[in-house]
């Protein structure tokens, strides 16, 4: 059995270690039944359900004044459970487009709340991060993406200070850099990126913002009703729970946030390399913004590129193609991408350079 | 490695054949990559989401004006969801109490429409299926929830030819034997019982039922986007799908639902003629809406059952101690709980009893 160096943008690649582990829970995790076979509410789940949530606590160095809580629905459930949840009677709420995924979450507001755009790379095919805000003083939140997986940019500095809560969705960097979770009101983030499996969302929020939410909302809506119920109101997806908590472990067993953060940089660092060293692969951001995570550059045409993720492929390199409207090549480097990956992968470009260029 | 006799009443056992596949596929499934890392957009990954929607159809005989689409959030979100998307204008719509699911299918309800309760058991403990209903001739729909996991009932017959849509969750009971799929509106079921993995849920809808929704209602929670998308609006929880199409190959291999309800039929036989037979296990509910998934029965006392539960478990026969609130043993006997874990049970009630009773 080989496995690939898989560049996925998502779901993405996961550790080998987890996935062996994973394949032996299936069967049996306890009392001889798989973890999938057992109740939510036993002890041996409560500990995993747990597990999860102290170490995340750990990881990210998150301050006692907020709760982490465990959603089902994705990322594009929080578009809406955001304003359900966080916007003020005068329902402002602030979105900064950067991207595909922040321009999603914007519409989805806009069914709940009064949606102002402060700024936006729109016009210039997301290629950059807006630095300058119109922001309005009233409003509820301002909204960030952090990280843009389709274009590939990233926010490499956050607000400080603000007296606006500041929501981030960290689906695409969660856990792959330190980030300062007092500098925010609410984090979310789906799994399938930094995590784990698909399936389960990671909410961070700070406790002064769980009581905005009208108590007609209903209540698998509401942030309040998952702290009360410790994330298990109902049934949750228990095997990703459990892939979850593997992905934590295994990501504290090698060193922390700060071990990936440094590995992230020596992955990405070979790929941009590659890029800046030669015209044949161009990338499509601007430099300060350019994302650790998605790596997106263009070959001169269509012909090639499909040849390079072709010969890629043939040489286990595999999930290198753009997102639909982008086109292209998007190298994705999560964390369970290793530094091998990302060695193979800078040679071959060369190697197809040098054969084609 | 022992696999043990589960009767976990959910998330439920799986069949062993399943597990062993699922293993592997989380490992490598295509292209050197597992089943939980590769895009919700490959081929390989639609291949599957496919594979599911037709065998569902074919199993289920689900009538070409039935679309099937699947959704996250447990069947709790679907207690919000149908309301927001069947009631009419005069938000009236009718439940059948027959246990602490429909009783809570109907609180989630409230927050949307005129709830009206047509009929309860709770008076008597939910022990019996109420026959009697007091249905609003304008109600929007009839909502029942066909089996009742903590007390062991369950629905032998559906109305027929009703003009008003018959609502039915189905969690615990869906593919354990056959129904008329046209006496319904709209059928919906958490997978983590007959269908699988915890974190999918199917719903059934008939199609003239898809345009009663608001369009104000949040994209994930209209039934009408799910369609539209194909159940891939956002990243679903990828693995859960996978187990649900194993699964459901898994039920066609064996012969579809009609084996599965003879079988089904046979394993709850073994253990209420153990009740039958004995002065000393109880069954608690009538007779005639005995649940063939859930067998609820109590033993002289707390001593002994928790004594039960101990020894079953010393002989390999797991998760038998009765719902929280209830007490007492209960057995459930999902699809994939086999004909020799029920003879085990059966011999080690005889057992119990003749050294205990």
């Amino acid at each position: 059995m080989t496995r690939s160096y898989n560049f996925s943008a998502g779901p993405g690649a996961l550790p080998l270690e987890v996935l062996e582990e994973a394949s032996k829970g299936l069967i049996e995790f306890t009392k001889g039944a798989g973890i999938q076979e057992i109740s939510h509410r036993s002890p041996a789940f409560l500990e995993i359900r747990d597990s999860i949530l102290s170490n995340l606590r750990q990881l990210m160095d998150i301050p006692k004044n907020y709760k982490i809580l465990l959603c089902q629905g994705g990322a594009t459930l929080q578009f809406t459970m955001v304003p359900m949840n966080l916007l003020k009677p005068n329902k402002k709420c602030d979105y900064l487009e950067t991207g595909i995924w922040a321009e999603k979450a914007g519409e989805h507001a806009r069914k709940i709340g009064d949606v102002n755009i402060i700024a936006s790379s729109k016009g210039e095919k997301y290629t950059y991060i807006p630095k300058i805000w119109n922001i309005r003083p009233d409003t509820s939140y301002i909204h960030l993406t952090s990280n843009n997986t389709v274009y590939g940019t990233q926010i490499h500095e956050f607000p400080k200070n603000s007296n606006i809560p500041i929501v981030c969705d960290m689906s695409s960097d969660i856990l792959s850099r330190s980030v300062d979770v007092s500098q925010f009101g609410l984090i979310y983030a789906g799994a399938q990126k930094n995590l784990g499996p698909s399936g389960v969302v990671v909410v961070i929020i700070r406790e002064d913002l769980l009581d905005l939410v009208d108590d007609k909302t209903p209540d698998l809506l509401q942030y309040k009703k998952y702290i009360e119920y410790d994330s298990l109101y109902n049934t949750p997806p228990t095997f990703s729970f459990y892939v979850l908590d593997l992905v934590l472990k295994w990501v504290k067993n090698k060193g922390g946030v700060n071990y990936f953060e440094n590995l992230n940089a020596e992955k990405a660092h070979l790929i941009y390399k590659e890029i800046d060293r030669s015209g044949f692969y161009k990338g499509s951001v601007v430099g300060e913004d350019r994302s650790l995570m998605n790596i997106v550059f263009h070959l001169p045409n269509k012909e090639l590129t499909d040849r390079f993720v072709k010969e890629a492929e043939e040489n286990n390199l595999v999930n290198l193609a753009g997102y639909r409207s982008v086109g292209g090549i998007r190298v994705s480097t999560y964390n369970a991408v290793t530094l091998e990956a990302c060695k193979a992968l800078s040679q071959f470009m060369r190697d197809f350079e040098n054969k084609v260029g």
